[in-house]
């Protein structure tokens, strides 16, 4: 047990929100798209329309990390990128591990869509002896048993969770004491891990409201467009 | 082809950023989590605070939906829970058909999770003649090739893709075919469909740079820790 001022958080590292980091993530991407399209500069306003955030709220989100801008010009999009990069840990590459090998854990393993934005799927495990040894798609598959072993070697410190929920959180037990220090859980439960492991669990209810918000508002659109049709061209 | 005014979009429905309606999902949860606490009222600081956005952001966002709030008073925690639900279109229960039943595909079949959100698992696919016809977790299996009738007889507007990447896009065309208005993708594939469907992607980058996020800042966290034990309790 630790007292006194050493257990306040050191500033500027503890106290982001975890909605400002999602978003340091958008606004990379946005950035990454203007520099695509030949655009050195973006101003706070231009960062935020795409995203609906106003121009304060991209400021303030950006303010938690230091200051970046020249005023009166806006941000310079490779050196936002660089940075929000190095805040985001991903100026380096980092290798990653699937563990469960069933058709998503496959699919990732396929998958290169993200080296380019800082991770590498590296290596494969599961416990289903008929699937080890045998790469998929170039990487190297091994029984997850070898975990701790392959992670130390290869300075794996991030997991992606694919197994069946009724086997994640004995999985997750085995990969956080193999020292991993991140997992990303699709498993559609709530793990018990210890604090010093980050989870981020994927959300179906939240992605499926954006389509039901989405089918809804077409519907009533068409709704008002055919309300337009009728009173525009009565039927001959 | 059509001209003219009715080709611009209704005021209110068509103008939301994709990012806003993502937030209404946060807001959300939110307030259901102040209500299951037993608070009746939530200011516009409060519900934006956990989510690291300020008030004017809060009130901001759901002024694209109409007036909301009382003066001095805030929010009504139920009133918005049902506003929101309604502009999410989740105030009914909408069934989803899952589309592949590999291991993730299978694991959302025996999930109940975001039932009381709004979405129900009603009905799987697959093309794998050995799945077919024995329910899953009570949830009868179907054929890929009667989705179109039992989407029309169960009133199927949603579905979750969840095939290898391999076979993504051919399997989604046949369920843009079958009528389905939304999917959500978990094929890590760019999918081409027509603009009358709505797809909402896991995008794997932006949640593995949460992770990284997180893992940087706690090693540089325990860095500076250990300089300050150094600092404070010199070895002895």
């Amino acid at each position: 047990m630790r007292g006194g001022k050493r257990d306040k958080p050191i500033a500027g590292t503890d106290e982001v929100p975890k909605a400002v980091v999602s978003r340091l993530s958008l606004y990379l991407r946005e950035l990454q798209r203007w520099l695509r399209a030949g655009q050195d500069t973006i101003s706070s306003t231009q960062l935020g329309k795409t995203l609906g955030l106003s121009d304060s709220q991209v400021r303030k989100d950006l303010a938690y990390f230091g200051q970046f801008g020249y005023p009166g010009r806006g941000y310079r999009c490779d050196e936002l990128i660089q940075k929000i990069k190095r805040i985001l840990g991903t100026d380096k590459l980092w290798p990653v591990a699937v563990v469960g090998l069933g058709n998503l854990g496959r699919a990732l393993l396929g998958y290169r869509g993200f080296t380019h934005q800082g991770f590498q799927i590296v290596v494969g495990f599961d416990i289903d002896v008929r699937k080890i040894d045998q790469p998929i798609d170039g990487v190297p598959i091994h029984h997850l048993r070898e975990l701790p072993e392959v992670a130390r070697q290869r300075g794996i410190r991030l997991a992606i969770l694919a197994v069946p929920a009724s086997a994640a959180q004995e999985v997750a037990d085995q990969i956080v004491a193999a020292g991993i220090e991140g997992l990303l859980n699709f498993a559609p439960v709530s793990l018990t891990l210890p604090a010093s492991v980050n989870v981020v669990s994927v959300d179906l209810a939240v992605e499926l409201e954006q389509l039901s918000f989405a089918v809804v508002k077409r519907a009533s659109r068409e709704a008002g467009q055919s309300q337009l049709d009728t009173r525009n061209e009565p039927s001959v």
